[in-house]
């Protein structure tokens, strides 16, 4: 059985704990019956010890196995990693996700998407990465009585994903404490309308409408001081052509959205203003976790 | 020269200073060259004298029409307005509109809508009610270096509006004098995420999410704390069948969206426990001012 959940970039801007997006780069898992429990993993995080158990990947399947099955098999868990992680481009939300969809799809119990975005959401208390890693495409939800609602939008096949991985992490933790407690009700109107004008224009496909929509006074520029060239591969990306450039979730990732015959260039001009990060272009997942038995 | 602008209602719940909607209720001007300057009115303040000389539409109209033209004809003015005044369906902004309308009409001038709407900026701060004013429909804008950025979306002919008028005003200063200097951060996220919620909504047409999309807590329940009675017409209006309910602008008229062969129904309701208040359904509105020669 293999299970496969996309990246997400959340927050989009002003889309402060509302907005994201599915990326197609995937953290992958096979797992098959064994006499005894074992586990591999390939790509991102294998060269950290600390990280090979994928403990908290086992400890949510475990919680969830162990409710739907009276039987006590083990097995083995294959990792295949693409999505980095602490860089804000939601690999807990993939682990999340890909280990409540394992543990219903092992004891072939159905789970609609709409149940496991619930559940997802009691181990991760936003929606802005859940949503899209279950769903793909465009996403803009809210969380009320412990239910997630939200609407989905497909993304086109002419747009692109340019994403810039910084070579070390802003810690999520921190990077919430830099955030103001409360907002001036000028700036809480600033990102309320730039949110509602970007949602407008991802569900009408007004691409023209996103760099001026992507404004936000709620995070970025807190966060972004933690690592100030963070700022000079926003100004570049924009310059080079993106149509969009906001950092990814708590960062430290900045993502840029651009038409798809521009996105060479803008990531060759990033290439060589930061040889020392990770950048590369992506297409859009447009359907969300995938479960194949 | 005819020209006629729609009532509009802002907010619409969480979408402070940026959502609005156009409706089928409307202030329409004929303006006719004549010998001497002169000015009637019918319909809504007929009975007031102080507003029967209309000053604020001929000091705008004054304003346009003195940059525009170097004639000094004088003309009559014969205003037939639907639109209530000082009661959150954007009155002030459809006589803004019109006025300046008027005055490009008259001279044969040219005028785009989008440079109508950046021209009635500087009557109105906020964009929320000039834009559906100006373009109809249901319309999402920001403000940045004072031009507006909008994007509309026409509403379908199974909507109705039904529009409950209190015999009282609240004052608009009044009304945002009893707001909060500042909001919290989750009471501004939780805003900013309804408010693209119910954007989305709307570009979708998902109209069963309309209910919890349109929740708000930045500024309803301070304003409606003013007339209490407007917490029951919610209720009533939700009960009977209304998809949202909220109050129009800062009051006091309360505004409800429901499906065509629901509205009669929420329409008696209202009447029946609110008699002493003007009730009535209207279609939405899909066009914004318009000028016939």
């Amino acid at each position: 059985m293999k299970v496969s959940v996309p990246a997400t970039s959340a927050n989009m801007g002003p889309g402060f704990d509302t907005l994201g997006i599915a990326l197609q780069i995937k953290n992958q898992v096979v797992i098959k019956p064994s006499k005894f429990h074992s586990v591999s993993l390939k790509g991102e995080g294998s060269n950290n010890p600390a990280l090979k158990d994928n403990n908290m990947f086992i400890s949510i399947f475990n919680d969830f196995y162990h409710n739907l099955s009276t039987k006590r098999r083990n097995f083995r868990f294959e990792f295949y990693n693409e999505i980095p992680m602490s860089r804000g481009l939601g690999s807990s939300s993939a682990v999340i996700v890909s280990a409540i969809s394992s543990a219903y799809a092992i004891e072939g119990v159905e789970l609609s998407k709409k149940k496991l975005l619930n559940l997802a959401l009691a181990y991760e208390n936003h929606p802005d990465n859940i949503t899209p890693a279950v769903m793909g495409g465009f996403n803009v939800a809210t969380v009320q009585d412990n239910e997630v609602n939200f609407i989905k939008k497909d993304m086109p096949k002419n747009l692109r994903a340019i994403v810039v991985i910084p070579n070390r992490p802003i810690s999520t933790n921190m990077s919430r404490k830099t955030l103001p407690y409360k907002y001036s009700k000028d700036d809480a109107v600033f990102n309320l309308s730039h949110a509602s004008l970007l949602t407008a224009a991802f569900m009408s496909e007004n691409w023209e409408m996103l760099r001026i929509a992507s404004l936000d006074k709620f995070h970025q520029k807190y966060r972004m001081k933690q690592m100030p060239e963070l700022f000079e591969v926003q100004k570049t990306s924009l310059k080079a052509g993106s149509l969009m450039s906001t950092l990814s979730g708590s960062g430290s990732t900045f993502f840029s959205i651009a038409y798809a015959e521009d996105s060479k260039k803008i990531e060759r001009e990033l290439r060589n203003r930061f040889p020392h990060f990770k950048i590369f272009t992506t297409d859009f997942d447009n359907y969300g976790v995938r479960v194949e038995k």
